[in-house]
């Protein structure tokens, strides 16, 4: 169920195929979406995760803007074109459409997925003077995409957080493109972006990532080096 | 499902529709129990919850005093009117009855929930002195009623707890007078009280409420700002 | 379901009514334990839970011993007599059999539960040299049986852990004599010890005091109070 | 279900006895594997699980490679024998079938199991020097295989982490070898090794030390005794 695989099917039989495809994607990521809700990862109304159902033209299956997530239904679920209009489904489309583009456009995601922990949210702000959090050394890291050794760095650069999604979309790209080995991007006091070449790539690396950044947190907890975030 | 949709249907059908829509509220809000409950946010018979069934004359869906969370059914939940008294159902309202009619009444809510997590509890006394918790600068922040920006400002006051209801009540009334814009309010070493304009509304500012108080307990944690507790 | 209901329900039926009881017991304790496992308080084969069937003649249904807590069955407890003898079932009851039956003809229980949760094992270290360790001031309290208010004082006795569990009953007797308000005990880096009237109030009581040592815990913990436990 | 039992069951009836005997332990390890990915104890595609079929010949149950813990079904397990070829199922075993055969082979186990947990990984670091860890002193530690009292001292190994699997699987065996009597290995940064004369030892030996690892890392956290992870 690839990025690349997807197009196919699409285009040998468009007006079926492409419900079937959607309808498909808007299952896994339903699934998905609830079961990072069950771990506290998208509490409220935040996150949000889209799967590519045709590269060409572009059509990308993404959570519908205020959905709950611990319901997440694949009637949830729009499908939009390359420029943000929706296709498929009523609704308007999550606000941060622009981000999922961009990742889909830079990196060739089949499937981008974004969550808001406490502790991607404790980690963006701790690291965002830094511009970016490394991680290395973790076994776990040879779950990411092409890692072949634990003795992988990886980083994560941590962009400032705005509602202006315009220039939110274009530091995104522009720390894609500064980073073009990372397997994620963080948003401070916000929270995670990362992305697969498939739906359940991009699952694996929420759950890797998600994991990494708890022990990282973890250890700077331990150290009183998070700044206390409340007055 | 809002507090201003209610009534309508409720005067339309008076015998009916008002069974119906207790027993769907009923329902709903069970549901929500029963997950706080797996979170943890409402163990023993800790936490109630409540919503409007009807605004004119006021009817209010409210968890049965002793429930147990864990095991929510519709039948824990009693209707009672603007006194407190039961109109449907058997057994006594929650203790708390007061403090749901007061945020009913001075917010316009039409769901108000009650939960009893580790981190309002830790935060409660950390903040008591100051008489207030002040969140600002998080996306989560966004899931809010009216919050278009993570630079909102969200102020929880913190009110001494009390066994006498009535006094009880009344220091609620006052800060919610005294915080016309906050969307929670804390009670010392007690836990939350959160509402919403409707049932679902109310559960996602308590998921986004309890968020952000374990993302700022952890730093408090972190930092060693929470005092000692036992002795 | 109280300890002094039964004993008339299964004197006016003794066989038939019995099996019952115990079965309707098993079943509920089976329930409690699996729940408690999904939250980490009885992992491996650690934790036992007994429930009275009858007080004259005295039959208490109680976890076998080795039962995998995970995966409870009703199957999983045996019926034994005052002096711990086997009356229904097969297999061996619990090593902790003599400590179930202190806490049953001391403080008159009709249900014990003894869970090994993560902070329950920190805090009856670190309040091991006291000898005690006080909570006071939280609205939770109000859960526990007969506490009318936060401002209750509630004395959980630590005693020291052996293997010899003729000096363990002892020792367990001579704390309920020297606290005769407790609601538990703890066991030096082993675990909670409460009970209740009947079974529903002997599993508030778990989630309580649970709750309650967790708060407790987490801010030993956020001032370096936990003694290193590693070499 | 012991690893002594199975292979007088494949010998009287090698075929269909074989299969049955491979799909019930298949059925019985991803049913593991699922709790302990809700866990949080073997995200990403990380951790694998082995049980013996037959000690003569020996045939072993094992995850394939790549596996999603979280939906982990029966098939996803193939059937090695004792040089790690596949005889039973589709797919690549997992990269460290090895180590699972050393440990098979050195501590006559009838199931293997390996997770990544957040604190098995934190500690692994903080003892990775020390090339050992101790456990002393816990209740807890009666649930291992042939302990009768908490005063035992477990020792658990801590080996560097390699991707060159040969020199990992004779790390592992040298670590099993000077530490005769240890029911389970760390691997730094990496997780843990544990085993169990059958699967349901195993899988108990798993909660066993992965809870004690918490007990002891929130200590060490609790001093300040986690070296910062990330840079």
């Amino acid at each position: 169920m690839s990025g690349t695989e997807m197009p196919r099917l699409s285009k040998q039989n468009n007006q079926g195929g492409g419900a079937d495809v959607h309808s498909t994607l808007a299952r896994l990521l339903a699934e998905a979406g609830r079961d990072f809700y069950r771990r506290g990862w998208v509490l409220g109304t935040s996150g949000n995760f889209s799967a590519v159902a045709s590269s060409e033209p572009l059509l990308l299956a993404i959570t519908a803007s205020g959905a709950d997530k611990g319901a997440l239904l694949p009637g949830d679920f729009l499908e939009i074109d390359a420029n943000g209009e929706v296709t498929r489904g009523a609704g308007r489309p999550s606000d941060e459409t622009r981000l999922h583009l961009a990742v889909v456009r830079l990196r060739g995601a089949g499937s981008v997925m974004h969550t808001h922990s406490v502790w991607s949210t404790l980690l963006s702000e701790a690291f965002a003077e830094k511009g970016q959090l490394c991680i290395e050394g973790f076994e776990m890291l040879k779950g990411l995409a092409g890692v072949r050794t634990h003795e992988h760095c990886e980083s994560l650069p941590v962009i400032e957080n705005s509602q202006d999604m315009k220039a939110l979309a274009r530091a995104l790209e522009e720390a894609l493109e500064k980073h073009p080995d990372s397997h994620g991007v963080l948003l401070r006091r916000h929270g995670l972006y990362t992305w697969g070449r498939d739906l359940s790539e991009a699952r694996r690396h929420v759950e890797i990532l998600e994991f990494l950044l708890e022990v990282i947190g973890r250890t700077h907890h331990a150290n009183g080096q998070l700044a206390t975030l409340a007055t």
